[in-house]
């Protein structure tokens, strides 16, 4: 790479809000959408809430002349409903699922159904090589009393974590995709203190990258309400679109990631935050699990009962009559039993792989020379860390 | 790392047999095992089967002094089985469950309450990383008719992307665990193929290395039905203990993974047989699917029929009778149903990222000068490669 090397990537990232018979005017925002992103020719196109596959198709064919590649990843039972566009040649992709997405039984909210997961992209951009991740994580119905908190907080540690383990060689990392946090939430710092990446948002200048590369945001637009060049809007949410400058770093411009005192006491601080948010929720996954513990112990009960009232005869058709919606009362608590059991699991394995994190940035504090005495107290959890 | 540097790693693997109530000598095997590993003192043991956390926490105890760092992978409802203990530092560790693991309505199987994963972990050893991985495959019941070829093969894909897009830093790479594979078996070919990892027990001498480094197996020995200071089996596995001899290789043995003509067209052949598997595996859950959507009609027509004859009087006692097994089929058979939709986009997604790979391999070699055109039939999937 040259010293005066200048590379740019313009992206682009819309939640399309495409739901089949629900989202308004879908077929023509998606067809709007297809034009605008032909008309600017972005390097990578990243989308959310594409549910139906055939809108994806209907894209790639229009999308095929100015992105050749183009993939939708699927999972679940509906899809993820990430899929990407790009001018460049995509080198490999691969996905992760997360482990916890909510609950089959909340249907009105329905995220369990869609597999939500992230997506990563290897792309090689004039001999460097860059990450690109899209991802959407649990919706926030309600801010006050957030039952998905502990499931989003154990998203935001998926996606960490994999972004963490599969961006060791990468030159460049790019995240997009719809958080559903706030730039100030646990979730949103949990990533970045652990990842290293920046909000391009808050700060448009320091992008992760590694040692010798800088890169800067030079444009950062979104749509307010309506697309830039049609007036009605393209989605119900909005679209960005960056513009980033990839460029040879002088040495006093080195972003790379490195936990010097004040990252690591952030760091911990974070960690810290997650974990009780974590030991919370699972906490109420296994108050779930006895609660329909006991209740499949009541319906066992009510069945046995039941037979008994039908074989000795008296009141027979009500007992036969109450048999089956007993039936059903055992085998439902049953399924919940198990979802929450599999739900305190998959908190506790999040947990686990924070609290070893948590454990050894402590170590790492401790043996620094620059170790603040301050942040000693609440060690409670980190005595624990070897406890995994 | 000075030119005469050696390193020997000494692993142990076991398949522990560990299901409570049903294993038998379960607590007293346990026991010797951890006797066994306290004697031997290896740098990693790595344990599959171990389904009872609390004979994990009973192992820790005994082992702490010789391996003072340990971990116990959780997922699903049971669990992963997987744990681990080391006599160095894990640096880092996580985990990665597959997106399939069989069918919940085989409950006499199992596999699929115990939600398989592929567990990580760095190591840092003498200056180097060392990423060992730890998996369990599906297992095999009926080798001849074997209903779940198509999901181990699409685990031992995840597991192969997953070590491949982790382990891009490291300077070694190990796998143990229970694949549940023969050496020659598509899932272990492809997993050898896409990873450039070499069989211990078939090669000796060649494991997966950076340049430079130069890894062989200097012992491999395995059990025989009994322990080999006890008499009586450890478990209804094999065990397996190897020692690894790390060194600094001259340039001829050098052993990096390189994909030249030879080893490109081994890679094709086997992602096409992978790919064959993984489409054959979608047409039978998509079959599954309209079966079942069929049941769900037919258990709604029923249902419809029974109100009109409640209602109509006649045969009311009978069609209340009926009412609650109906409603039983038409949910039993939506379960059915969205768990066999979600089971087609799991395959078509690995099916998807084999396609890319094999797209991209068959560039390589139309590219390379080596080509050869007796390679050039049967590009049907190539051909459909874009179209992800």
């Amino acid at each position: 790479m040259k010293p005066n090397f200048t590379l740019r990537l313009r992206v682009f990232n819309l939640n399309c809000w495409g739901i089949p018979y629900l989202s308004k005017h879908r077929a023509d925002r998606v067809k709007r959408l297809g034009d605008f992103l032909n008309m600017e020719s972005f390097d990578l196109a990243l989308l959310e809430e594409v549910w139906s596959e055939q809108d994806f198709q209907d894209l790639r064919q229009k999308l095929l002349p100015t992105y050749p590649a183009a993939h939708y990843f699927r999972s679940g039972i509906i899809g993820s409903g990430l899929c990407v566009f790009s001018k460049h040649p995509i080198q490999e992709f691969t996905q992760h699922v997360f482990t916890l997405n909510g609950y089959p039984y909340m249907i009105h909210h329905g995220d369990w159904f869609c597999g939500k997961a992230v997506g990563l992209l290897v792309l090689h951009l004039s001999g460097l090589v860059l990450n690109a991740y899209v991802t959407h994580l649990h919706a926030e119905y309600n801010r006050q009393k957030d039952v998905y908190l502990a499931h989003r907080v154990a998203q935001a540690w998926e996606l960490a974590q994999f972004i963490h383990h599969t961006s060791k060689k990468a030159d460049m990392v790019l995240l997009c995709g719809d958080l559903n946090l706030h730039p100030k939430d646990l979730g949103c710092r949990l990533l970045k203190e652990w990842t290293g990446l920046c909000d391009a948002y808050l700060e448009t200048r320091d992008f992760k990258a590694v040692s010798g590369l800088y890169i800067s945001c030079k444009t950062f637009k979104t749509t307010t309400g309506h697309d830039p060049h049609s007036g009605t809007p393209l989605s119900d949410h909005e679209a960005l679109m960056a513009t980033l400058c990839v460029r040879h770093s002088p040495p006093q411009h080195t972003s790379s990631h490195s936990h010097g005192p004040a990252e690591r006491s952030a760091l911990i601080s974070v960690l810290r935050e997650a974990w009780t948010e974590l030991d919370q929720g699972m906490a109420q996954a296994l108050w779930w699990a006895t609660i329909t513990g006991y209740v499949i112990g009541l319906g066992l009960l009510l069945l046995a009962l039941l037979c008994a009232l039908a074989v000795g005869g008296g009141i027979r058709e009500v007992a036969i009559l109450l048999w089956t919606p007993s039936v059903g009362l055992v085998l439902g608590a049953g399924a919940v039993y198990l979802f929450h059991v599999q739900e305190a699991k998959g908190l506790c394995r999040a947990r686990a792989e924070l609290q070893h994190v948590l454990g050894r940035a402590r170590e790492a504090q401790d043996l620094s020379p620059e170790s603040q005495p301050a942040l000693q107290p609440g060690r409670q959890e980190g005595d624990r860390a070897e406890e995994q």
